[in-house]
């Protein structure tokens, strides 16, 4: 059930975020991935009014199937960079989970010590889009927990799907997460994801599983090593560790902070965000035009039927495309 | 200079092009090509007209960094192809080249002894753009083609740029040619391109290089290894070749011809083409809607504003977006 909750003016929402305080963050949150436009009004003014005091942060997006052990490692992980005194927030992109499927953060309870942390914030992932799409939501969401004062942001994606595109469009830092298996260790994630890792942990590695994890570390770091470095000079990493030893962890953070350091120096930190940010104008612009395109019912209608068509080679795609335009210019 | 070419009737240019008439083919390509209006009209009809006796061929996208030796591998194996008395068309995708440029398909004597062959039709890549763009372009000239009766089809493009997205769109089968070097074969080629091979040939495997060449099939053999085989259960193998000694090049169409065997087994082949055609309707709508939005003067210029303001942290993205989403619909 829909339930209407009250809203607050804007500079409360301002006051409220920038004064870091969790209640006011959330329901700042709620406000952005409202669907009504008239929240989507009062998110933005709130958005304008903070921005001058986002940014100071290093965004981590992190990936990896299900059962490579994502949030135990979040949690692990997170805990270790709260306890050099960062303020952290979890955020989770998924848009193709509702609530319930809920294989991503789908509640608190995954990361009980986490949660209780005073320096944590962790926000479920919830359904639903919005003008930009999920993509815009998040961005949103990062751009108030900065204001919050959160200095290390982790997004979470499932792995699988096309959301890691957007992630690695918001991020400065984007960490895979592997199982080692025998010779299929890439077996469920999609083709291109491993490219955009500018490191890669194997997880897992103890007990019995630890030759095993070093194996595949070796393996990785020779496939890498045949891709050529990123347009920023970095070459990714392979590092392994368990969440249980808390083996590893240190590593990772380590080379998280050798790539801020680096890429800061070499000025590619800054241009890679604003170059993301002027992306995201324009995947707005294009999500907007394609949204109003193909939410109207006309041509909805039409394309099932032309989709046919082009099928059963009754008409050429371009012709179908055509009819198609003219037909919208119409409407 | 520019000189307004004789347009035929839409009926000569489907006869010509049903009967296998190589001049009226040409002629029927530049029509596609040309950015007029009027010609875009019958061009379409030609199309629509065609359109039945298109798809009995084999479409193959063959990519490679300048310096492959890519048209000598096209050549040599362009006349394999034809040996089997197959009528083979070469045409070239090239988003960015102006013709003076003319890395790719320049001119016709770069490949001089395909150019000659009766059942060879070498389409040098032409400039400039048409609605759906160079991509759409391309299509229509390969349904032309297939049309006129060739039934193998190399569509070529430079591999450091955005085209292999776009050509593995509209092929059966991509084929990526590599130089062995020492440690740093993928130097040069775009991250992505290699996972969207179906095969691999290292060229100029002869003389003293034949050795490095194995060692670098090896290499890139295990390196392919560790990726998931594609939704349709292909593994990519890796070859090696030699244009001048001709070894190797009847193994990479062995391995063509085994790919489409089993594709057309498992149906594959056929519901990849359904879904390129439907994607291919979507491409240009999605193009247009840009185009329109972008070519737009008044929203041309805001642009150029708001992208300085995003840059510097005035008007957060999704403001600057709403903004010219307003500014569109009112002009």
């Amino acid at each position: 059930m829909y339930q209407r909750k009250r809203r607050l003016k804007v500079e409360a929402y301002v006051d409220g975020v920038l004064n870091g305080d969790k209640i006011i963050l959330s329901k700042a949150i709620t406000l952005v991935e409202s669907t009504l436009e008239s929240d989507h009004l009062i998110a933005e003014q709130v958005i304008e009014k903070i921005l001058p005091h986002t940014g100071n942060s290093v965004r981590i997006g992190i990936t990896g199937v299900p059962g490579v052990g994502k949030s135990t490692f979040i949690e692990s992980f997170g805990k270790l960079v709260t306890s050099f005194n960062n303020k952290l927030a979890v955020l989770a992109i998924d848009p193709s989970s509702q609530r319930s499927k809920g294989s991503i953060l789908g509640d608190k309870t995954r990361m009980s010590n986490l949660a209780i942390d005073p320096l944590a914030y962790i926000r479920p992932s919830a359904a639903g889009s919005s003008l930009g799409g999920v993509s815009t939501k998040t961005r949103e969401t990062m751009l108030l927990c900065e204001a919050a004062g959160y200095n290390v942001i982790f997004i979470e994606t499932v792995g699988v799907g096309q959301s890691e595109t957007t992630v690695k469009g918001m991020v400065d830092f984007f960490l895979l997460l592997m199982l080692a298996g025998a010779g299929d260790e890439l077996q469920g994630i999609k083709k291109g994801i491993m490219e955009m890792a500018d490191a890669i942990a194997i997880t897992k590695a103890d007990g019995d599983n630890k030759a095993k994890c070093q194996r595949a570390q070796r393996e990785y770091k020779n496939a890498l090593h045949l891709f050529p470095p990123s347009e920023n000079g970095w070459y990714p990493n392979v590092l392994t560790c368990s969440a249980i030893d808390n083996h590893g962890l240190m590593a990772i953070w380590e080379e998280i902070e050798k790539y801020s350091k680096e890429m800061k120096k070499n000025n590619f930190f800054f241009s890679n965000r604003q170059f993301q940010n002027v992306e995201w104008m324009h995947d707005i612009i294009l999500y907007s035009l394609k949204q109003k395109f193909y939410s109207n019912k006309k041509i909805a209608n039409s394309i099932i039927t032309l989709e046919k068509d082009i099928k059963n080679k009754k008409i050429p795609a371009i012709s179908a495309a055509r009819n198609l335009l003219k037909e919208y210019q119409q409407t």
